[in-house]
């Protein structure tokens, strides 16, 4: 594990601020990771997630197995050579996108064998197959394969499922063997707080160097998320980094860090960008609105993002509505920019053990602005 | 005309280099400039346009006065409050769009009544309508409003089309009357030299400040093409710019220069590269390719653009083939670079007396590797 290290320096309540080391370098956490699927961010370029202060970038395991396949990733040097991007990259297990889109999937112990979206050919993910892939692939933190199964699944079917997931855990700990790569484990369970210590239970006792929290987000209740991040933060190693997969809002990152939360990742900024909307230090706002045809003003007047530095809300407006690319690239680094620059905003007042205040400050001006207004 | 300057500085058989001034800056003649149809380059940001050394954008003055509207614009400050674009910006007449896009045409004397191609909506684009919208747009270069007929139109057609093209010219002068914002004419007459001739001579005597070349590069043999422009270099006056509208390939650009043009347009190294189609110093490469699966060379090896330092041929076919923005935004970037690199080079040649023995080697090179070779 040469090259790694995480150490949390400041404390306020249960938030951390802290510093992950990889071989690709350090960043600092709390940190939100932009999601680039098929090896790329969507409508953004990698020298612009530079500027705008990211530091690490998520690549999707299931995609990327598919195509352009891990085998030639890895002949070009992995993921760092194949895209040129010289920061850390994470990739995840394959598991949450092999039970969301590909078709006619086969569960059992093995693994999941499914047909591809692409081409229809049959594949196989397992635990094996994951570590195979994620070690072609060669992200600085990979994560073990894991069962995620839905938000509004039956306490047993989540049972079984957490059960699993601990079981491929260890067969994931056995088939990986890259010394510069840190593997995490994935903690299950859903919103049933006894499934959850279980499984952190268990997945400690097999040891991994990080922790990640899945299956939250796809549909439960929201005190039952937290719930559940409350009760991990007691059983998670305080040493470990902590990742809660596929979350989330902004509202969603700060009751996160909250909680004790180091690491996050979603597709929200880009997606909401490529539908037209933008999120502000006042809320959300949809530049379809046709209140913002002939608005002059940038998408957020506090904001030092490109975008916002070069843009006006009526001319991302018109090129939204043209179908022009430029509009998702520009709300794109917008919304990547506000994303990364809250979680600064994080770190810092985490540091000055302002984190309490920051909070409420924020959370009044996100919710009182998020109706178009402003 | 306050604002506003063209001088030739240097002349190589009939190629000539010189510098254009605008109230939005200047730039050294012949020049490419990128088409932002509308109001922005195709998947490419500002920033990056003027990085790669674009010094004059073209907007499309059809498509802008359909959609945001020219009175929108203006109210924004013109396309370069409405863009955020400080430096220079040309617009078109409209001419060659509403012939080309437009539904239900009716053409007669006063313009051309037609139906919007987005909304269905009933339009006139006239000489008066077209500086009317052209003023509003405020670019710094304005065109005179001319009709353009197909490249295989019959003589008489070609005929009455030109003469009616120097009548709008005289009405869109007598339209115009931004002092800040240069009006050119349209020169037709296909492939025709006495109509060529007339069209001129008829021009020059209404007096602009820069004339282009319109109808060419319609479907007309290149022959016929290059017989017309080396007339028109002996027609047009020498101390006006000459624009050579909707031109073309690196060779076309070459062999334009090569007969006195200053000034060219094409949607082609953006279209091209949206195709996986990328120019380079050795020919054109067709990033679809199965021979580019695993290369990991640059798309051109000789080239100092961002694409060429950061990305490889395997990882561009990749971007390309899983539909990434970020192919379309390489692969532009790119191919643009490519366009205003080689223009740069050909002053540089002009102004060294060396632009023969530059445009032989140049062509050698393109054409011995126009096969996906290198």
């Amino acid at each position: 594990m040469s090259g790694f290290a995480f150490a949390v320096d400041s404390r306020d309540g249960r938030a951390r601020a802290g510093r992950l080391r990889t071989p690709h370098g350090e960043f600092e956490t709390p940190v939100f990771m932009p999601v680039g699927t098929a090896a790329a961010v969507k409508a953004v370029l990698h020298r612009d997630l530079a500027e705008i202060g990211a530091r690490i970038l998520l690549a999707n395991t299931y995609h990327l197995m598919l195509r352009p396949g891990d085998g030639l990733v890895r002949s070009l040097g992995g993921l760092h050579g194949f895209t040129g991007w010289q920061q850390p990259f994470l990739t995840d297990s394959g598991g949450y996108q092999v039970f969301s889109l590909a078709a006619l999937r086969r569960l059992d112990e093995e693994g999941v064998r499914f047909r591809s979206h692409l081409d229809g050919s049959e594949q196989l993910l397992s635990p094996e197959r994951s570590m195979e892939v994620q070690q072609n692939l060669g992200a600085d933190i990979a994560m073990a394969f894991d069962e995620c199964p839905p938000g509004d699944a039956a306490r047993d079917v989540i049972e079984a499922a957490t059960a699993r997931t601990t079981r491929w855990a260890r067969r994931s700990r056995d088939a990986h063997d890259r010394k510069d790569q840190w593997l995490f484990g994935i903690v299950q369970g859903g919103v049933h707080l006894d499934l959850r210590e279980e499984s952190t239970r268990a997945l400690v006792e097999i040891g991994f160097p990080g922790y990640a929290v899945g299956g939250l987000a796809v549909g439960e209740p929201k005190p039952g998320r937290d719930r559940v991040l409350e009760a991990l933060d007691l059983l998670l190693p305080e040493e470990r980094p902590r990742y809660l997969m596929g979350v989330g809002t902004p509202v969603d990152l700060i009751d996160g860090v909250a909680r004790g939360i180091d690491m996050f990742d979603c597709v929200m900024p880009t997606r909401n960008a490529r539908n037209g909307q933008l999120f502000t230090s006042r809320g959300r706002i949809s530049i379809r609105n046709a209140r913002y045809r002939d608005d002059p003003r940038p998408p957020d007047p506090d904001c030092r993002c490109h975008t916002c530095r070069s843009a006006s809300r009526a001319y991302l407006r018109h090129l939204h509505l043209a179908g022009e690319m430029a509009a998702a690239t520009l709300m794109s680094l917008h919304n990547l920019f506000f994303y990364v620059d809250m979680m600064e905003a994080m770190r810092q007042s985490i540091r000055l053990c302002r984190f309490e205040s920051w909070r409420g400050e924020t959370l009044r001006r996100l919710e009182a602005g998020d109706q178009d207004g402003s």
